[in-house]
């Protein structure tokens, strides 16, 4: 474990406008530089065998053959159309033939750089590479000190520093908490600027009408200062589209498609597929339709534009049969991941699954919704984890004390994913029997020359024993971690952004708001 | 998932003498019937490679060859020597040549079932079935209500009460905390006692010199009502051997395999290479240590009674190096359990792992500590999960709201694990063409049909909306775990024991207090 610094954020803490007190704070928190986790050996589980994966690959397809999938969009739906899809009588249903769809994902890149403003901050999206991002589109925030309220600009900003200033956070997936007091009709402006002005990590933008999308996307190429040319060939911005389950792609998310892969940016298509509600009650039932909605969404991105990129989404869950609440980090959540990224490895696709709990506050529910959840992402072959820190209540929530607990998380499964030492001093063979029975390691100088770097120094575990940790008064893991993220907060500082651009994105903010932003009904 | 009570203790739970008001508490605790889970297409991950493992192997190998491993007890040290060993100049030390080594190890099943005294509670060991075991061992207990205090008996039989009554634990890992209020010197005689009456499950014995390992012996055959000739080919109760490590094998552990590989009683041998303490300070170094030990202590077994059954037990973790606090569920003991693991497949033995963590109270640490550790023990391929509820505090405490927190984990492994439907009915293919795009699946037959059993349904995970959880007064998972252990319990029953056989039991420990138990030196 490098006690690292050598990371940007580091040496800003240092030089932080807090002056001197600062340091000790972010010097306490250890983080190894930008750098994404490779799965190396801990290869993907198959849970589903090759016929049972087959069987869900063979109904889908029977799915959007037979009984079609629903376009609200007239444009898309031509295009489909023309792409070789049929119309059903009722002229919304969209019937693909299996050699379509086949044809149509052909196209799909297995991977691809993902582009940050910062170039430090690049990513690559697919094959063994992983990548974690903040939480994005809780409607509430929640902190220790004052509790839960609705998402506003200033938690918006907060959960973006933190995300900023976290070495294992490689993005944002959106916006951690909506800030309802901006008005939606600029909103989406006043949110990008601050995701490229309090971060340099690549971004996820919201697909709410064309206009929105153009907006974020020329903001974004501002942002990042290259020509539209340029921007097309490099992904440097992404979007979700949820799927409106079951069997429909409604209006906004196909204007989403269009507008962000005819300018070559990512497209992750999620269909929302609770099973039990919005999808069979059966776990492969769910799956079967995740996967033909999937399949509909990614062949879009191709009739689109062809090559460009597109990830795999899985979000099946269960609901509580009980009051019909979403569940999430259950035994049926980890299968669907699983089985959700054999799916996406069968088409060759990067697989995009998240970080998720159920839990209102942050005790050993969240924890082991949260790990059963990253169990399930690494052992599905994940490639992007949305929603990597800060998620509770089913998304409803952003909390600032587990934002810090999932920092924590995610850095000891990157510790984890990361390669053994085999040399033969590491094999230690001389020292164990310089030691010899019955002594011991700590004086060694094998251990001298290695104890600083040995192990992962966790954030939030309290090591301390019974009566030590009893005499400190009995702390839990949240209210440590709620003193942390306000240690981290008073360290951050904004990453530079070259003069001429940071006018650019200003000039273009203040046009648009001064010709009313995108028009709303309220 | 079933609602279960087709187990005994379900319907024991419902005669309860505490009558009628016990039975809506047993019944709201799901439970599936008493079984094993199988691994099934959950195969083990390999972390390192052949190359890597070969290296640990051969430098253990190497290890006890040129090193040799200190045996403090002269019978063994004289077996071993008589088996193809060397005694070293000090007279202490046993080196192993490698042929000898592989040669002793041939004899070791690869698979085993352990009898309980109820056959139902029969378990096999080894294969890819998997068996969890209640904590042991813990010189103190905890409760929300009481705190913590010194293991006495009251609690000990409480967590034996706890251990019989939920089916997702197979077995007893040994004492979940330490009766220290009863003497030393009949002890053994009272716990083992208590293990084969308010339990039927099978359990462990505690190798303190060999009149207490035959003593227990001897308690167990009688409970189980069989000939000593029946009980030598019947695995029925098992011993752990820690070595003292570095490189040692003192008096007791020596007696211990003495005592149960003659009787044909599994030994699981357990190196305790905590790496930067008693082992060095990288993992691989820690791993050629535990394999050389642990292989010196398999091999025994095999001296004293060839193909007698032996596990290979890993329970190699880190220290943190600023305290020197033992430190469990980190990435560093995941990668241990998973590479012991593969150790153990390498020479067919079965694996036994723990459920560990380092936390004080049961909070988000000591959940994403255990669930690490499960998910380490599922990828390393675990047949024998130690600690398996209740383990806090690196193991100096055992606690009645982890044990329930820790049940529920079980569980949730037990239902991932669980083999998904795949039939075509399963697949759904017909349900999502009637509901139909933007429908809703709950009202269908398919769902009507399936949804009570349908998902897991967790015993601490709290699902209602935060404002419903609010009003309830925001209960976290311990405080509902506090509650819940206290309902189990006053809805426990004794399990039936054959009057004969517990005359004899009665008999054989009267016998043995009476002439003074085991002499102690206090």
């Amino acid at each position: 474990m490098s006690s690292a610094n050598s990371s940007s954020e580091g040496r800003g803490a240092r030089r932080s406008r807090r002056g001197r007190r600062a340091a000790p704070v972010a010097g306490s928190f250890e983080q190894k530089p930008f750098a994404q986790p490779r799965r190396g050996r801990n290869v993907p589980v198959d849970v589903a065998s090759a016929d049972e994966l087959e069987a869900i690959h063979e109904a889908s397809l029977r799915l959007l053959r037979d009984t079609g999938i629903a376009v609200l969009h007239d444009e898309a739906r031509e295009m489909m159309e023309r792409a070789g899809a049929e119309i059903g009588k009722d002229g919304i249903r969209v019937h693909f033939s299996p050699e379509l769809i086949e044809q149509l994902i052909s196209t799909v890149p297995a991977q691809f750089i993902l582009h940050a403003r910062n170039p430090a901050h690049n990513i690559v999206i697919g094959g063994d590479h992983l990548a974690f991002f903040m939480m994005a589109s809780a409607p509430n925030a929640s902190c220790m000190d004052k509790g839960r309220r609705t998402g506003n600009r200033e938690d918006f900003q907060n959960f973006l520093r933190l995300s900023q200033q976290h070495t294992v956070l490689h993005g944002n997936g959106g916006y951690p908490c909506e800030p309802v007091d901006v008005h939606a009709s600029v909103r989406h402006l006043d949110c990008v600027y601050d995701l490229l002005t309090l971060t340099d990590k690549s971004y996820c933008i919201y697909s709410l009408g064309a206009e929105r999308n153009r907006d974020a996307i020329e903001m974004t190429r501002i942002g990042r200062g290259v020509s539209v040319d340029e921007f097309k060939t490099q992904p440097s911005v992404w979007t979700v589209i949820n799927t409106n389950s079951p069997l429909q792609l409604d209006i906004p998310m196909m204007q989403g498609i269009i507008e962000m892969s005819s300018m070559g940016q990512p497209v992750v298509i999620t269909p929302f597929t609770l099973s039990g509600a919005m999808a069979p009650v059966t776990i492969a039932g769910a799956l079967v339709q995740q996967n033909a909605e999937a399949l509909a969404g990614i062949a879009f991105s191709q009739i689109v534009n062809p090559g460009s990129p597109a990830v795999y989404g899985g979000f099946t869950s269960n609901v509580d049969m009980k009051s019909g609440s979403p569940a999430f980090g259950t035994p049926e959540y980890m299968k669907a991941q699983i089985i959700g990224g054999q799916l996406a490895r069968r088409y060759n696709f990067p697989y995009r699954t998240s970080n998720v709990c159920a839990a209102n506050t942050v005790d050993a529910q969240a924890a082991y919704e949260s790990v059963f959840s990253l169990w399930g992402a690494i052992n599905g072959g994940m490639n992007m984890l949305k929603h990597g820190a800060g998620w509770m209540e089913g998304g409803l929530c952003c909390s600032y004390e587990k934002t810090i607990l999932d920092i924590d998380l995610l850095q000891m499964v990157t510790e984890f994913l990361a390669p053994l030492d085999f040399s033969e001093a590491s094999l230690a063979v001389d020292t164990i029997t310089e030691v010899g029975p019955g002594g011991h390691f700590f004086g060694t100088d094998h251990t001298q020359q290695r104890y600083k770097d040995a192990f992962y120094s966790p954030v939030l575990s309290d090591w301390r024993n019974f009566e030590s940790w009893d005499e400190a008064g009995q702390p839990n893991a949240m209210q440590k971690a709620n003193r942390i993220w306000k240690e981290r907060l008073a360290a951050y500082e904004e990453p530079s952004l070259d003069v001429a651009i940071k006018e650019e994105l200003d000039a273009f903010v203040s046009k648009r708001k001064t010709a009313g932003g995108v028009a709303t009904d309220f």
